[in-house]
C-alpha cells in the first residue's frame, strides 16, 4: 500500500530516522505508525548490536549544573571518531543524557555496573519486605522479580528515557548509533547533590 | 615603623586579605612583604581551624569543561550558608579549584580520601625501586618518605595551588574561609579525560 507523507513526516518528527527508513517501516506497518515505531526500535538494536564489538575510543565530556547550583551532572560519552563527536547529534545526545541523570539519579550504568554492595543491601530490604510464612523458593522468586524492576528504575541504560519515556535510554542511544553509523558507549557519568549525598 | 600604601596594596592584590589585615600583618614583619605573607597564612590556618568543626550543609556545584571537550571536572564545594555560596568569593574559588583539578589531576583530596588499593600500589612501586641490600627500617623509611611526596604531588588539598605554587590548595582555601568568615570544605570531585582513564 501507498504510505501518506504526513504519517512519515510524523515518524521523522517522533524518531529521527532518514525518510527513506520511515517509508520502509510504514510500507511494513501497512501505515500503522506505532507498529513503525516498533520496527524501527528493533532496527536500531540489531544496528546497535553490529557496532557493538567497536572501539570508541573518541567522545566528548558535557555536563549539566542546575540553575540553583545544587545538582551536577558530569557525562562521557565515547564514539569512534573525533568527527561524530563534534557533531550537533552526539553533542545533543550528551546534553538529554546529562539532563536525563540530573532528574533520575540513576546508581549506575547497567546491572553490572552497580556496586555489588548496593545490589546485596537492595536485596536484603527486598527480602524483608516479603510477608512470612512463604518457601524459600518463592520468596527468592518474588526478590528477584523486585531486583529487576529496582534495575529498572535505577540503572540509566534501563531507564525510560526522560524527553520519550517509552523507550529506554539505551534504545535512544541505539538511534543515535542509527543516525550516525557508529558505536557510541556511556564511559563515566558523576552526579552530585549538595546536602543529598553523592552518587555516582 | 609605619608601612608603606604601596606595600599593602601589593600584600592586598597578592593575597586578597582585607586593608587592615595586611597593615597590621606588615606592621608585624616590619614591612617585609613575604614574612607578611607568611603571618597571613598562619592567620588562616588558625582561622580555618576554628571553623573547622562547624557543619557545611550548604554549598554550590560547578564544572569545567575544556574547550576540545576532551578534560572535564565536577566540583561541590561546601560552606555553611546559601548567601556565602552565591557570593563573588566562594564562585570563584569553585572556578580555581575546577581548573586546578583540571590541570593536576589529583587522586583524591587528602591522604585519608585516597583509595588504600592505589597507595598499597604505589608503596610496592616505591619500595621495588629503593636499591638493594638496604636494612629493612631504611628501605621503610625511604618508602615512606617518598610516599609522602606522592601525596604532595597527587592529593588535591596538599597540592601546590596552579595559580599561585608557593601556597597549597588548602592554604588557598583558608584565605577564603578568612574572607567569608564560614567553615568550606571540598565535598566530592570527580574528572574525566577521553581516552585517557577516569580519575576522581
Amino acid at each position: 500500500m501507498g504510505v501518506d507523507a504526513k504519517t512519515v513526516a510524523k515518524l521523522r518528527a517522533d524518531t529521527g530516522a532518514g525518510m527513506m527508513e520511515c517509508k520502509k517501516a510504514l510500507t511494513e506497518s501497512d501505515g500503522d505508525l506505532e507498529k513503525a515505531k516498533e520496527i524501527l526500535r528493533k532496527k536500531g538494536v540489531e544496528v546497535a548490536a553490529k557496532k557493538a564489538g567497536r572501539s570508541t575510543s573518541n567522545g566528548w565530556i558535557g555536563s549539566y549544573i542546575h540553575h540553583n547550583g545544587q545538582i551536577g551532572v558530569m557525562v562521557e560519552l565515547n564514539c569512534e571518531t573525533d568527527f561524530v563527536a563534534k557533531g550537533e547529534v552526539f553533542q545533543g545526545l550528551i546534553k538529554d543524557l546529562a539532563m536525563h541523570i540530573a532528574m533520575t539519579d540513576p546508581v549506575g550504568k547497567s546491572k553490572d555496573d552497580i556496586d555489588p554492595e548496593v545490589v546485596e543491601k537492595e536485596r536484603k530490604i527486598l527480602s524483608e519486605m516479603v510477608p512470612e510464612g512463604k518457601p524459600a523458593e518463592i520468596v527468592d522468586k518474588i526478590v528477584e522479580g523486585k531486583l529487576n524492576s529496582f534495575f529498572k528504575e535505577r540503572c540509566l541504560l534501563e531507564q525510560g528515557f526522560v524527553k520519550e519515556p517509552k523507550i529506554t535510554v539505551q534504545e535512544h542511544i541505539n538511534s543515535v548509533i542509527q543516525k550516525t553509523g557508529e558505536n557510541i558507549s556511556v564511559g563515566s557519568f558523576a552526579r552530585f547533590q549538595i546536602g543529598g549525598g553523592d552518587d555516582e
